[in-house]
């Protein structure tokens, strides 16, 4: 299904939904809705107060990936520093920049991942993280794909990470398309596969506080535990614009909350008792310590982070 | 829906498909369809070899819950001993037997855990292991029933259970018929559901090796793990028919693989994309050295386990 908007409401509404998903993507598009408004506006008189109220509204689709506050930090920068005249122009050029660097960011995360992944190499990544979830080849997925290509790929193992299953929807029709061999697994089934031998997991991030603490997919804490006791290897593969220096660790980190219906209810068919009381977190924070390395854009990292290390993008709310 | 049949087969099949499930009632099932059996042949010639027959073709429905093994054993004895006269009435009497003493057990486990119980429990148990599990009130949902009897529940936490949803269909109906404030989440969501608080999990078992490694439906390890990481005690519930004694460990459980549609569809919708491979373990092992007792109708217990502990039940093949 192909839908073309000119509505930056039409946009926040699929980013509210997760049509649009992935910490990488969302910020992206939401760059890029904001450019369309003010291309629509055209720059003409209240454009700058439209704009404004634009980027607020994108702003409050969704609490937890940082990478959307950044985006839409660097359209406000832009829009305050530019005169009126041009101003769409202007908007434009940055949510392309914006688009253009995170598919770069994507190609050198995947390079630095791939001195990370043994011959013959047996990995698991949970949630999305490729082409669907970014605007290049994807995080930990590009990282997956890049070692595909150097032919060091044995097998993939997807959780199918519940309850919206992008692992068993989203992933595993990337992974077959690229010709990667893969295969699912519910997400209680981590330990299980991990117990019987597993050479490395990848995960993505949708914040990274300064002491390492990351927030990702419901399902990553769990395939951290289980990484733990079986000995093997957890990285975080994420841009810089998911790190979020202001935040010192974990239990600062918005987690948001989604209807209980996302659960109880697939394609319409219902799976518990109606009315049942739902908890229903979007995201888990894996804490640092069972984290054993973050790929990024600029090479592999270690906690605790500063502002050094990120090229300005680091969310300064 | 209600079926009546008068065909040992279509038992043996709704064990297969898990239309009967719960590793205590498949063994009274079993039992009362070889007694069934019996009662048809009518101690008629040649009996004795279509319910040995019978026998091994229950055996043959499920390879993990040692209660089935336990229950065959006794039927296949008290067959062994009795003469060709009143053979089918023996075999009756031996099947009830069986269904009596695991209700009786039930209550007993639920006696056992109510001393575990603190005031005001949050309490987190996963799949089911109910009336819709055993022939009594359950392992680990019969403590919480009476528990909630003696009005210490705050509420109840379920993990769904992926891929067959016991927890989401079955425990979530259980609990909700009974009155109990329950919350369903999906397995994925436990580490952040103990990070927030919760005073004691408690999970059934298919079979305990004398070490203490207990086989349990799939997702039992992750909950295990989440539980040793947020410091959350671990308790298994189980009648001593689950028992293996002459299993040593974990690794000597044969876990049931099964097939990949359970993950793939749900009600024939499809949640993958076609044809891909599936990893489906039906249980996970969780090694002894995170769980903190063991709830059985003979009290708390804790490995290892001596055959002094069992009650002639233990499976000794």
């Amino acid at each position: 299904m192909v839908t073309e908007t000119g509505d930056w409401r039409v946009i926040a509404n699929a980013i509210k939904t997760l049509a649009i998903r992935g910490a990488p993507l969302i910020g992206v598009a939401a760059a890029l809705a904001v450019a369309m408004e003010a291309a629509r506006l055209n720059d003409r008189n209240g454009s700058r107060e439209r704009i404004e109220q634009t980027i607020a509204g994108l702003r409050a689709t969704r609490p937890t990936a940082v990478n959307l506050f950044n985006a839409l930090d660097r359209m406000a920068t832009r829009l305050g520093f530019e005169p009126d005249a041009g101003l769409s122009r202007a908007l434009e050029q940055e949510a392309v920049t914006i688009l253009a660097e995170d598919r770069a960011r994507c190609d050198r995360i995947a390079a630095a991942g791939l001195a990370l992944i043994p011959q013959n190499a047996r990995i698991l990544t949970i949630c999305n993280t490729g082409y669907l979830a970014t605007a290049g080849i994807g995080t930990a997925l590009g990282v997956i794909y890049r070692a595909h290509d150097a032919g060091l790929i044995r097998e993939v193992f997807v959780p199918e990470t519940r309850p919206l299953l992008q692992g068993a929807r989203l992933t595993m029709w990337e992974l077959s398309l690229a010709g990667i061999p893969a295969r699912l697994l519910v997400d209680g089934a981590i330990p299980a596969k991990l117990r019987g031998g597993m050479d490395l997991a990848i995960i993505g991030a949708d914040r990274i506080a300064s002491n390492g603490d990351t927030a990702n997919k419901t399902g990553s804490m769990g395939l951290a535990l289980a990484c733990r006791r079986f000995g093997v290897p957890l990285y975080v593969a994420a841009p810089m614009t998911t790190f979020d220096l202001q935040c010192q660790n974990g239990s600062k980190i918005p987690i948001e909350e989604r209807p209980g219906d996302e659960v109880t209810l697939i394609n319409g068919r219902r799976l518990a008792p109606v009315g049942v009381p739902v908890f229903n977190p979007a995201f888990d924070v894996v804490e640092a310590d069972l984290i054993s390395g973050f790929i990024t854009d600029e090479g592999l990292k270690s906690p605790p982070f500063h502002f050094s290390d990120a090229d300005g993008d680091a969310h300064a709310t």
